[in-house]
């Protein structure tokens, strides 16, 4: 429909920052991608105005369970690498384990992506890697909004949210009610920073201590890229079964605001948690951080995730036995503390 | 837990950019906004890290439609203009419209909202518009993202997302299946720019007029801060009750790319669309955009939807009573062209 052909004077979309043709090429690049997510429940791809998913048959009294994510400022790190994959996987991932906590596995997933500029192979690689997560946490990617933002975005710079529905039986929702004084702690380790806490980090980093990010980190075998872009995990490969088991009372995410800002959130009224401080050697990507940046512990504790990325609450007599089932598989769980009386968290 | 009598050196998470508490008052203030908007179904509200809703047990084989959108560089108008609710509307009922042409109601929305400066007026602003159109909707507003990214938007600025998700059942789904050969094309006014094309307006009004938002755009009425902010409007109250009596065959909802970008997103292979340009007056606006930015009326119709929010296409023998219908509800309907054998959209 577009006339190239016309006057020297007249304005276009296209002048003025906007290519609706390559949008189009790299809506084409994505569609592939998707394609390898859909499940049988996937009734709609890209192209349509919505997308469409048939509500499961098989879970009784079904709820929807949804969250909206974003990566936060640590795109600012896949800015400085030209590493664009893993921020796609760091949303997805999140988002997986926002809905987790809850009870529920997900359904699908959709993403916005704004950009000032229009890069192909940049969109694809944010897309790819979003795909890439959705496969491993069986999900499908049903859609997303690329807006093209000239004069909003700086060149080669975008955003990026997501939004998650997930699914669960009523009657198997998480939500914290079960949760009794006495109950045990189960931490999970977290793979890095996740996606919580990059101001403060970047401002360590990057202007107190003047690193870039090939330089290494002091105290650390990694250089400061990697280690900053290490890929949010996802709990559901550890978790799903057990909430198969029932083994699980309440969970909690550790994102920002750290324990003491999420493990509170799932714990009721008139109870309070005790962490055990020396349960586990904090990573030294937040040991250094703390000592470049002298940092307080307490504020370390309230900003980063300090190792632990999830919080497993469950009966005392069933800890143990949980324990042992989630290192069968691979993860490094351990007993980090108890609920008890009392209100917030106490770090011991 | 934050520790404020630390040395004077070491770093925390206000000094870097970020204020957790201020983040928790505006929370506050938006919890209110969204109790009012919640239904029988909502489980849950803010403060837990997914928002519940139970399926609806009324609609049989239930399919949810969901769609990710963004509100563009309309947002520039909102930091121009200092209104911030407005955006709000905007974006939930261009989610709306973008589920209802695929035959669905809404049930939950979700808001990504990122910005670089907390501005707790502005935030609460923008939250108040998403209620309010939810409300006026019948959409629970079940949660959402307040990210703050110092570094990445500019003071005063933000970015916003939404994301819904809607019900139909597999039988009503709108796909454009159903589209015949000579049925009837049915217009619905816009109420503006709805959210496209503003990259190219503001550089028409801005750059290429040199006018402010205080002047009178040239041969209309209007200002250029409400001509420009005017709500994307929801097309659920006309259309609604028509999905009841199954009298529509298929419906385009005309955003970016125009009626030749999305009217074709719904006719199936073979078929094209035959738009008569005299059955409607392009409003005033369009009319002083193509002029004083010199802009060919090909892209006028690829870029802006020209007066046409919402196509509706219906059975010859139904298109008349369906007019008369839609104008008794108060709409301003028109029979604005027909469906034929071919491919794209002719305008004539």
């Amino acid at each position: 429909m577009a006339d190239q052909d016309r006057g020297g004077g007249g304005l276009d979309y296209r002048s003025a920052g906007v290519d609706l043709e390559k949008a189009d090429r790299a809506k084409e690049g994505i569609r592939s991608l998707v394609e390898g997510t859909r499940d049988r429940w996937t009734l709609s791809g890209l192209g349509s105005f919505g997308g469409l998913y048939q509500v499961p048959d098989d879970v009784e009294s079904p709820v929807l369970v949804s969250s909206a994510d974003g990566v936060g400022t640590k795109l600012k790190l896949a800015f400085r690498t030209g590493v664009h994959d893993t921020v796609g996987q760091d949303l997805v991932n999140h988002c997986v384990n926002d809905i987790l906590v809850q009870g529920a596995r997900p359904l699908f997933f959709m993403d916005y992506l704004a950009t000032g500029e229009m890069d192909e192979g940049v969109i694809e690689a944010v897309v790819a890697g979003m795909a890439r997560a959705c496969q491993e946490n069986r999900c499908s990617l049903l859609g997303g909004e690329t807006a093209q933002m000239p004069d909003f975005y700086q060149p080669g710079e975008y955003d990026l949210a997501g939004f998650i529905v997930g699914i669960v039986g009523r009657k198997q929702i998480l939500d914290g009610s079960r949760v009794q004084d006495g109950d045990l702690l189960v931490g999970l380790p977290s793979s890095g920073l996740h996606t919580n806490g990059y101001t403060l980090a970047r401002k360590i980093i990057f202007e107190r201590a003047g690193l870039s990010v090939e330089d290494k980190i002091p105290g650390t075998t990694e250089t400061v890229g990697p280690a900053l872009l290490r890929i949010h995990r996802s709990y559901l490969p550890s978790l799903g079964p057990e909430l198969e088991r029932d083994s699980i009372r309440a969970m909690a995410h550790i994102t920002g605001g750290g324990i003491p800002g999420n493990l509170p959130r799932v714990l009721p009224e008139g109870l309070g948690a005790r962490i055990l401080k020396d349960s586990w050697q904090v990573p030294a990507l937040f040991q250094a951080l703390a000592q470049l940046g002298d940092v307080d512990v307490q504020e370390m504790f309230r900003v980063f995730n300090m190792g632990v990325g999830m919080i497993v609450v469950t009966d005392p007599d069933e800890g143990p036995e949980l324990v042992a089932r989630l290192r069968d598989r691979g993860e490094g769980a351990w007993i980090l503390g108890r609920v008890e009386a009392g209100e917030g968290v106490e770090l011991e």
